[in-house]
């Protein structure tokens, strides 16, 4: 194929480019490398762009090739890229004759968008069910600890106290956005570049559509310059992996903190933890520090697709074929792992309830609902309100005293001090106020923490992921009949009984 | 509102914090601030948390300060942020008997997470049309030269000829998955955080949804804790925006290298360009570049967002709330920028068709042509008919020949080499094989450079952007209907004719 | 200047481009292009290449814009960019027989190379010391508490006793690093561009070396081409303020965790921490919240403009010269920022000392000593040792127990359970042993805790702090002497005493 | 080592955690964990730690397991780490009595902080090499060139006339600077944490400067803490590799728009290009298009290394240990790739001199010299001279003429208009003012494109060179003779007449 150059390549070109683009491609493209040359020999038929007997032969020969593995094509790095190895390995089964015509009105650079596109919808159709699964196991937690009462923090200080069902909620609730992202996505991506030739379309009279189909695409991408041009479904994808990273990594950062000795209201499995190989009483929450930190390599995937495509020809070139996807499958194999290990971290995970639930009635973090009984029973602006308790507050804890020090004769005398009224509420009602549980079960508003909102939440949510699940069956189907559908064809016309040929 | 507190922000704190963030937000915020207080003074009238009298207390100070306008606002930075400073205003207007119950059942949480989805709805409603334009003006010329031939490049090298106007095509179609993205995106923005207070909700028996739609929100982010927390809308679209900025740097620099003297196939308008300060003879086209260039500063913003988000709690904190979108608004700027640079530049644009029609003839690029006629005419396989082919040409070229100078003798000759048969064909029909014209025309397949599938494909998307502009149309007809039934709320309340009081 | 060119700019480019860089260069440029325009007229004169009289005239209008200040010049984006602004301002006060020969052997493309070196030298000049005073704090603050016994955490569990002192000494001799680094850049940004003009040099017999002298340049930067091509000083400074901000964000988060609720072990000023707009109880942390985020800008900064010149010409561009540095200054701002929020923070912190040091006795902190007591007294291989304290410390932990709940009857016991013999540390010992102090006094190696290894090191920071100072103290006072020459050659040369005419 | 924990690592950890992480090390830190372990054995032996027979038993048991090759021990993910697995095969070696020695007064995180450091520089001292080859390769070719003429660009249109020996010093000189910032960096790799052991020193008296300097380190890095948790090396050598890739990028893509069809001033050989497998006349400089690509997978390492790190606890976690240098390795490989694809692509590079040279005199070029004669000798200010020929340019250029189609008379009659004199510049002379190579020989300053001060340049950066090479030497002399100093304590140690003993 080299004919108008003097010489192969250079053994620095072979080393450093050839040689491991053709490893990769060898392990990620053998299986969908097979099936695209099947349907192209197939729709080559059915438009009598090939004989018949050409057609079965190549169709013998690609089916023995598959059956022989991917360790069955010689892999020669002079050989430029992957799809030269390929097509060598059947030029040497069935020779020139034959084997010359599978590349019959097509190019490298078709095949490889379409190639690539087969790729990642291969990966999502795995990543999908891991997401939903997550979904679920933060939609069962929030259910199981509806009433196990903690604190909620903002800038990480004890704020206003809530359930940590609620707070898984809140995270399968983002969740939830992250996967609909990803879903959308796809349509994006479904669409099928072959037939776009080298960039200007063909003059053989192919049928794109039959190859989409039989390739399990939902439809064409049209402007065959877009089609090999186009690698937004990259850049798109990289930064929905790098969008639900942030999720996640967020998620583990709490769980981080929360694992601490000093916080101690959640406990990893032992089974998630290592221990040091000095210090003896170690149990350190490592799958949480890889998920927090793996989110950072997701952005770098980000970071090296745009760059990478960043200013290059919009047409086909090294830059946005190649290079562009190099480090996206490491922000997908990254995306991966922190979905596995986060679900099987909460899968196991251990929650102190008692020791969380008795940290809000003495951390303070209940005095808003004093300031809001002031406003709302007492007729105090609620500025004057937070003012009154700010300053109770402020004292207790500068004498290293606990919410339950908080006295009415307190209240009373602050109050006259700031509204020049005394306000009095007897000691029990105070109790009740200041009370973490009862704080809880007030706030019944919409998506709100009481146990009823929470549960009225998970329910609508748990409905919605059904539904997600349904809809990814679908696409998975689609797929597979695709494939059943292309195996039936291939039989066809190896048996005679193809009756596609246009 | 720092009773609990000994001390006022340090000056450090207030230089480097306060003063820059009050500023930002005073330029950005004043009119959305004003609409979202008195959204919220409505409710709580409505909802009977509030007594008629103030209500319409604070609406009249609310709509005196609206009328005086943002710079009727002292900024204050020891008073830590905007709304603090608005608040002061409003109490200093109306006492504090009053103005302090403006912030019932809320929190600057909630409210700054609604302000800021508030703003970016603003921006993006700017953004939607001027895309729309990019994309009409992209159409408009791929009409306008669909017969305009020039050379199709891969790897910068003349590879196979097509038509400018396919070439926009191919743009257009790419810009119109981008902006359906930015489209998408748009339900994951359009949800409303108020009412989630600190982000446990409210005691208060507050109307979410009736905030919600007074806003011109499709409707409410549930689950109260998620609604504080998440900014994956800024996560989103700023990767959208770095995708429509991709694309456009590319297409930018082609357009970049086709201006140079040495290509010299298309021309920026002199207004686009600029002169130098010692080079009499200087035009450079300087807007193309700034246009390639603007697509880092967005990538940078991406990587601004996600980093800062990155590990920060889900909850409330200033990682999330404030440093998140510091460059956020920096990418929308740039990409707008872009957006507007680029149609300029298309608008006036000159295409020197005539010397890229000439080119075609001579560059090699319809070499392919002669191997496909191979292929499909003389019944020689494919990989060998590119043998032939290469060879030929690689000859010519070493002998400073062009496409020209293939003779129906060294194709004979060359022929019989590689396979042993002398393949004849006339000068004549090699001319009509080789002609540049001749060849676009033939390549009549969907999405191809055929002026007549150009012509198709223009007019689908013709009515695509069409259909876009018009749901653009009603998203922001319907924000506009909210501000007027806004309007018409308050006036109800002020003259007594409100009957929405529950 | 645009004699060449039909048309003066486009208003979408005098929108988006000329005037927004106009704008922030009259901020940043004026006293700098001042300065340079008359060190160029000097040069000149010097030269011969300007007539003396010509020279004054020039020299006593650039003074007189000088005192007149940034706001005397009118600024006009269509005159393109901020020196054609500042030209046309001479030329208006001199006309252009004068004016106009201002820039003669010279370009904006040298100029404005010059320019970016001074300014970014500027803010070097004024950050060196806002780092030295952050490296004297933490040397304080490890004087201060080198027997401020804490716990030392890895994964942020409990690991090793500690004192803040020898932490804060960590962290100083990071911050050290990241010093000598800024200061190694310093000789790759201190060098001269002018006299390159466009980047061929010019036909004048310019003296390059002048120039560099009295504008304070270490030298000049020789290959004209690379002279107003290289941007790498951009991209070292907004690597090393992305180092140092690294340093500083991990540094933050570490505090930030210690001051949560349930930690405590620090605490930082009212002063530099917020409420909260309806909880009263809060005291947020907000400076180290702003500080760990703010490095995130920084990475952003880096990612711009590496991207900016990633596959830009090797020349002259508007990608190299001006889209190159624009989020470079945000960058150098948000370091800025942090340097100085994190000194305030340091010289007000409150350090819980008591509170620190009753933990190290309970949190299994010190039973690494037991396994290193049993290894190196009683001849237990380490690894045996290890496990032996491992199991004692996990069945005291399951039982909900802490260190001094160790006893030497379970010890005995344990060991006989792994390695056969009963060892008897009796109680007195064991108590030493697992002493917090006891365990951090006895780390006496180089670097090590013990209070007198860390105060050794703490006096050789302190001594190579303060050569840093003295070396800063020398880069300044040159430059401040390069002003001054300038200032004497300028009033030499209107005074007529000037005797530099070769 | 997992006593404390009453389970081995989940399923789900050793997938995505230890499974990769151990293969990775096995490959990479074999050889170095061998030295370190031998190193560390010398010294507790030196130091009486250890008895002799141990020691003797270990060194043995080392040397064996080194002979017998990494594919020797056995790697089990359930053991966490490569460390514990090579430990593991020590014990299964000699029995726990002895192996179990092995560890005694380090941790694994002083090991891994050493190990990385060994690692990484065994990188520099393969690329130190690689980049010195790469600059003497372009001076070699500035003096083979510095008097081919061409065309100088900036914004990528003809600007004035250069060399190309010229533009390659100019990539050498730029070159040189990114060589030191790396050697630079040396000294801050270079430094050694062992003896920090977990993060604390140990109580055993070891010796730190001993280890160093057995393995080839320049120094302790003394705070125990900061020698655990720095990684500012990562950070500034990733920064370092981009910034080295960012000059390669923008030189690849110069020499790949030169490489154009349009341009074709250059041409890389045959072995650096690849055809295509359809079009049978291309000829692609991929390994130019990979060249300027492979700077954004460096770029995303930056990115990865500092998004790890920020906000990091400092200290010892694996954000910090083990997941920060992921991509590190890969921007390393990536950089390796450039540097010698660019130097095989200079060394084959092919440049058209003549078609080069023919373009000086017709497109305008050496206008600038025009005006620059006009206000050099005929005393018009350069303001009013640019005017001259900007007008003068322009209007032969609008009509389709060349430089040569420049008139005295057209001169003459534009400059009356201009500044009311005619100015005469006969034929001959205008042709002299307006030739290329005389427009470059009379550009003699310093730094500038006349031939004779290229070579004046390039011969000073030839013995920069050497002497960068002779340093290099000294430091790999350095490592060499430290593993000979070890081998020999080895050799000692076991042979009994080792007299280290303290």
């Amino acid at each position: 194929m080299r004919e108008r150059l003097a010489s192969g390549p250079d053994a620095i070109v072979c080393k450093y480019i050839n040689q491991p683009a053709i490893m990769a491609e060898s392990l990620r493209s053998f299986a969908n490398m097979s099936r695209l040359n099947k349907v192209h020999v197939l729709m080559l038929d059915k438009q009598r762009l090939l004989d018949p007997q050409s057609a079965a032969a190549l169709l013998r020969g690609l089916l023995e090739i598959e059956k022989a593995g991917p360790q069955s094509i010689p892999l020669n790095p002079e050989l430029e890229d992957y799809y030269f190895n390929v097509e060598k390995k059947v030029i040497d089964l069935l020779g020139q004759e034959i084997g010359g015509k599978l590349h019959t009105a097509r190019s490298r650079n078709d095949l490889n968008a379409t190639l690539i596109r087969m790729n990642v919808r291969d990966y999502m159709i795995r990543l999908y069910p891991m997401i939903l699964e997550l979904r679920e196991t933060l939609l069962k937690l929030g259910t199981e600890h509806a009433e196990s009462f903690c604190t909620g923090y903002t800038h990480m200080q004890p704020a206003q106290p809530i359930t940590f069902g609620f707070y898984f909620t809140a995270l399968a609730q983002a969740v939830e956005r992250d996967y609909r992202r990803l879903e959308e996505a796809y349509g994006r991506l479904n669409i099928c570049p072959l037939g776009a030739a080298a960039f200007a379309g063909t003059i053989f009279p192919i049928d794109r559509h039959y190859t989409a189909g039989l390739l399990g695409f939902d439809k064409v991408i049209k402007n065959t310059m877009d089609a090999v041009a186009a690698r937004d479904f990259l850049l798109e994808l990289a930064s929905d992996f790098a969008i639900l990273g942030s999720t996640l990594s967020r998620f583990a950062n709490d769980l981080y903190v929360w694992s601490t000795d000093e916080f101690r209201i959640i406990e990893v499995d032992d089974s998630m933890a290592i221990c040091s190989s000095i210090m003896p009483q170690k149990k350190n929450p490592v799958a949480l520090e890889h998920i927090k930190s793996k989110s950072a390599h997701i952005l770098a995937s980000v970071v090296s697709v745009f760059t990478c495509l960043r200013g290059a020809p919009y047409s086909h070139a090294r830059d946005v074929s190649s290079e562009s996807a190099h480090l996206f499958w490491d922000g997908a194999a990254e995306l991966e792992a922190m979905v596995q290990l986060l679900t099987a971290t909460l899968k196991t995970l251990i929650i102190h309830t008692q020791r969380a639930a008795e940290r809000i009635d003495v951390n303070y973090s209940t005095v808003t609902e004093l300031a809001d009984y002031l406003a709302a029973r007492e007729n105090i602006n609620f500025r004057a309100a937070h003012q009154i308790v700010g300053n109770l507050t402020g004292n207790c804890i500068s004498r290293g005293l606990s919410t339950r020090d908080i006295t009415p004769e307190a209240l009373a005398e602050t109050s006259e001090f700031f509204v020049g009224k005394r306000v009095i509420v007897n000691e029990e009602l105070l109790k009740v106020i200041l009370n973490g549980r009862h704080s809880v079960e007030q706030r019944t508003g919409e998506g709100s923490p009481a146990p009823e909102s929470c549960r009225r939440l998970i329910s609508e949510m748990t409905e919605a992921c059904r539904e997600d699940r349904k809809r990814y069956g679908e696409i998975s189907d689609r797929l597979r009949e695709g494939n059943e559908g292309l195996d039936r064809a291939v039989s066809a016309l190896l048996s005679g009984t193809n009756e596609s040929r246009s």
